[in-house]
């Protein structure tokens, strides 16, 4: 019987293991492919200024980085979520199945915010690109609420770590909305909050590791 | 002798662990692909309606979050299935094969879906879609016959829970067929039917789980 | 001095997880795009036959079914010479890059294929695919021959299956050489034997297993 | 207590792994991604000349296998480093972040340079591509900084490989500086140090292996 607790045991660390793997991969899949919204500028022989036509793509590069970072946080907290977790189940799974399905579609928002920041269209695309910030935010609390019931977390994970992540997580929906509603008055202003987020998630994850 | 019979147990063990991370793979890669047929729509400066042109959008979001939570229940199913599998041969391997391929072809139908729902185009767009879902439920029902062999399975997988995985898949066939037959008739239909059918996916998990 | 060696081995089980691993990975994302490749067919809404211009892709279809199996083939093959190997050096690491890197281009000759398969770029096109898969097969050779050293192979390592898998490779080099000798003659033929390679693979596979 | 430590570094070494696997997972991605570069020439029925077109493209073939092994090259020192690396902290993270985010990056100079090293552009795509691994060489130092201090390093690692790695690395930087700096000046000069230098990286690998 003993026995065959232990064995129970470690299925359920497995399973645990095979939804941490997949979302990794996720993860990982969906960060690389946001460089494929990198494109090659196409200049003529005759004005062959590739320089220029290089630097003018800088919403690109902006709209990359701020992506890139902001998903790559976003896998640092999974990934301190999950240490935190010790089996897994229905509810668990599909909240992280909305994060998983939200995460691969950042590219699409950063492809649209490269394309229209310089133009009249940059109210929308901004907006787009902060709303989907909003309903990540909202996905990762419907994922620590799923996580942080006494039946999914390890009875050895730390309370300090775990109201800690509680409460910094309060702030993702607020300020991400915030971004949304400055997005058609002030596309600049949006996007330096989405911007300015990562680093403030980062300075918050030192202070969790 | 002993210590030779243990030493093939954790190749065997080694073997499917390796299958199970290259599948999880080609789920992971092939559900992230899916994201790539949101496209960045034209707006022209003249026009710069961006707002109402993201809106204009919905067949695609709507394929691709069938699309997603679809593959979602697929990747559980499988992590259900060999979890109850302790070692693996050539038939299992290329059932599985077959159902991966089939897998990575989800984004196909997804964009032909996307690109022709609202045309005269949606009987042979979604007849396309629903067909692939019947060739995956097939080679999901191959891959469960190659795995529930007495070769195969763990020898302390729960009785119940193979006959109950059993049992739900045999509505996969039938139920991807009435959506395939009612294309031609009523492409809404068959694609309610389509996305119908990962809820009731979902919500039989719930009870295997 | 034992707990020196012991740890030692340690590490380098680790160092050859992390290669099957990365290498696994290249094989699922390669095997994965190779969909990339099957395209929304255009259909005017005057002429609105989207079932005949979906059915017109048919060599689309063939290619992708090829290739995807031929690199689950080799997947399968890596797989296999790898369980047989208990350390990693310089020269099977460059070996397997070797590999890895001409794995990754197979959607390209995949695409060039289905793309003028019936045109009369078809021979060019399908000596270009045998081509790639004669290197492929050298590669394979290179692999095996920098896996099956003393020093790489586990001293467990059963003789039979290495002179086994010794054996069938020597097969590939001059049958993919022949397909693409026949290809600038018969394009058919030569897709015929490429795509006739992949079950022959299959089923040595299965005497190895 | 001495329970609490083992569990606490087990802990750690669980986030190591993850660390590890998830940029095991980016460098699989991007190197996979460097393929989809190698485009369909587009040949008319007129002109069938599918041969000669796909030796035309061989700037892609090249910017195609001199990105693979140098990215190739960076994956075997990631693991060189990390092999050494006990746990992991908030700097360590962001560092390999960074060095990440450029490695994602690749494929964008790489097709830079594959589309214009035959036109007058391409002393401006040569210097963006140089530019993009002198960025990377100098992430790496950062990774390399962050990773050899006395709190992240494995106690029990190899002092001489250590030293051996960091004396290595001080070339990284000033050598594609020079190629950047050659590169408006003499564009195959450039691409040839670019070349030349994966494989004077690879042979350092040699010796440090």
């Amino acid at each position: 019987m003993a026995h065959g607790t232990a064995h129970g045991g470690e299925k359920l660390q497995k399973q645990t293991g095979r939804l941490e793997a997949f979302s990794d991969g996720v993860f990982a899949i969906a960060i690389t492919l946001l460089a494929l919204d990198l494109k090659v500028p196409h200049v003529t022989p005759s004005s062959p200024d590739l320089a220029s036509a290089l630097l003018a793509q800088w919403p690109s590069y902006f709209a990359f980085i701020t992506s890139f970072f902001t998903v790559l946080i976003m896998w640092v907290h999974h990934h301190l979520i999950f240490r935190l977790v010790h089996r897994t189940d229905f509810r668990l799974l599909f909240a992280n199945g909305l994060l998983l399905m939200l995460v691969t579609v950042v590219p699409f928002p950063t492809a649209v915010v490269a394309e229209y920041l310089r133009t009249p269209a940059a109210p929308s695309a901004v907006t787009l690109y902060a709303g989907v910030f909003v309903l990540i935010s909202v996905a990762f609390c419907l994922v620590l609420m799923a996580a942080f019931r006494p039946s999914i977390l390890d009875p050895d994970a730390s309370r300090t770590a775990v109201a800690r992540i509680r409460r910094d997580y309060r702030w993702g929906p607020p300020l991400y909305s915030a971004a949304a509603v400055a997005a058609p008055f002030s596309p600049w202003l949006a996007m330096g909050i989405c911007a300015g987020l990562w680093i403030f998630w980062a300075l918050t994850t030192r202070s969790v590791d």
